[in-house]
């Protein structure tokens, strides 16, 4: 399964998705042509909208009245308008040169241009936003403030070989799982779920994107740019400190050398591509995978406050398809 | 008069300004040690808080109920905090060394860190704007709308010594000139006034955004760096097309001599400084201050729909003091 499968996968909520890609694509008309260009540029490249489809599968999974859908497929927009502009302004900083197989709008457009299309595109999303309720923006913001702690402590971590295992689940459960969650929890709140069943949606939202994250991790070891759309490898380079690399460090493979790659600011190509055949061919993989298996499992026992549905089964199906990827 | 001598002046808002600051405080707060010291770093460097005072202006001088006061103190955090979240993303692409008297944030602290802490900014200027209605969020989202496309259309004349006027108005209005606007529809907004008055204090923000503008370019040019808090000759260096740049290349000064350094995009120092005192000494800056002066005409003309009232006067002598700065 490719990156582009999951498009595909619609999750039984393909109507609702085909509304948000409408949606998204009229968020970023402008009246500078550049402007649209560019966030088209990151838009159009398509990207799984798994975060969107979370939300619209949590407004129905706790039986949200279909005359609400509206603002499930807003708040699903808004949503994926933001987290666009953080990856824009995430191949800056990273100088990532490719992303969802295609050139990154910084090296397309320049930095200049590529980090003002990403604030536009926050903007837009909170603009998206408005017709919400407070409630759902302040879940939106706090998703948004703990992706910054998450994004900060793992700069703090880059080239840091004795990074703990927990410091690394708290990084990743920043950076990524806390939109996760908070699609979840937007989905659940518009859907007039209760209490329970918004803290349940949050905490499968944050279990699956850390698992996510996990295999994210995976595949920039164990799949080729074709399939990733961007290049493998790029963590190690990057010195981001990823679950593989983490077990590799600390079980049968060459620490010293490892820690020699990662510590290294400047890392010759030859370093990174011996690192990356040993952790490949270490059992580490496989370890990697079973992790964030567990935390699939997690994400599904977080539904079980849920009744019985066709869209609680999908959401299940969803985390699983997580995994599916790595394989 | 310096620029921190506008701390010094309250408009008859000190009390206000003061609960503006200390919420703007409270609001980077984060559980990432390095996130809240970043945008501490720029928030309390103080600037004028000229937004601010603008905002909480409008809403006295629609005759705002004192009981509605924190909903036009929250618009003015979250317009600040979004303000100063540009600041942060404009000093990586211009390559600021000194913003506010103080090295910028993405020199002392690394490009990725400032990109990310001036995100965290954005976000919870919208997350302080979260118990604000849809209607206010509009204004400010769109606002910064317009401050995209205004820095999208800078870049397409940078080093271009044959911009129109008309389009160096176009560029202000958006970069500088519509976060002013929405400052004084944010304050009106919430104070009650009606449509007529909002308008009206929409075009007053604006006007005085684009007097606002004109004098920064023209300090640019005329002022030091102490007095200043960044590097004389900025503007020039990086290719923004500035008033007093546009008044001389059309009049008197040397046009060849000014148009290739403005070509340029490496410009020789000698070259630089020679463009600037060619400036300095023209008749173009007297001419800008009397555009700018223009302006400000405009803008206290545009509060003829209101009330006398200690207010009205205030933002008049607001609007005034901004080319008071140029002289």
């Amino acid at each position: 399964m490719t990156m582009n499968d999951y498009v595909a996968i619609d999750f039984g909520v393909g109507e609702e998705l085909k509304e948000v890609e409408e949606t998204l694509q009229r968020s970023v008309r402008s009246d500078s042509p550049i402007l649209t260009e560019i966030a088209m540029h990151v838009i159009a490249a398509g990207g799984k909208r798994i975060r969107p489809a979370i939300c619209i599968l949590a407004f129905k999974a706790v039986g949200g009245d279909p005359r609400n859908m509206h603002s499930a497929i807003d708040a699903a927009v808004a949503v994926e308008l933001i987290h666009s502009a953080t990856l824009i302004h995430d191949d800056i900083t990273d100088e990532g040169e490719q992303r969802r197989g295609r050139v990154t709008a910084y090296r397309k457009y320049g930095v200049h241009n590529a980090l003002v299309t990403g604030d536009f595109m926050f903007v837009q999303g909170f603009k998206y936003g408005q017709f919400l309720s407070p409630e759902s923006i302040r879940i939106a913001a706090e998703a948004y403030e703990r992706l910054a702690e998450g994004e900060m402590l793992q700069e703090q971590w880059r080239n840091n070989p004795s990074i703990p295992m927990e410091e690394y689940i708290k990084i990743i459960s920043g950076k990524t799982a806390s939109v996760f969650s908070a699609s979840a929890q937007l989905g659940a709140f518009h859907g007039g779920g209760n209490d329970e069943q918004i803290e349940a949606l949050g905490s499968y939202g944050t279990y699956a994107g850390i698992a996510f994250q996990i295999v994210d991790d995976i595949l920039d070891i164990t799949s080729d740019s074709n399939t990733l759309g961007k290049s493998v490898g790029n963590d190690i380079r990057e010195g981001n400190m990823t679950l593989p690399l983490i077990l590799a460090m600390n079980d049968g493979v060459d620490r010293k050398l490892l820690s020699d790659v990662v510590a290294k600011r400047n890392k010759p190509r030859e370093l990174v591509e011996n690192a990356i055949r040993m952790i490949r061919e270490s059992r580490c993989v496989p370890r990697s995978i079973a992790i964030a298996e567990e935390y699939v499992e997690l994400a599904n026992e977080s539904l079980s406050v849920l009744e019985p549905s066709p869209f609680k089964t999908e959401l299940e199906r969803l985390s699983s398809s997580i995994v599916a990827r790595a394989r």
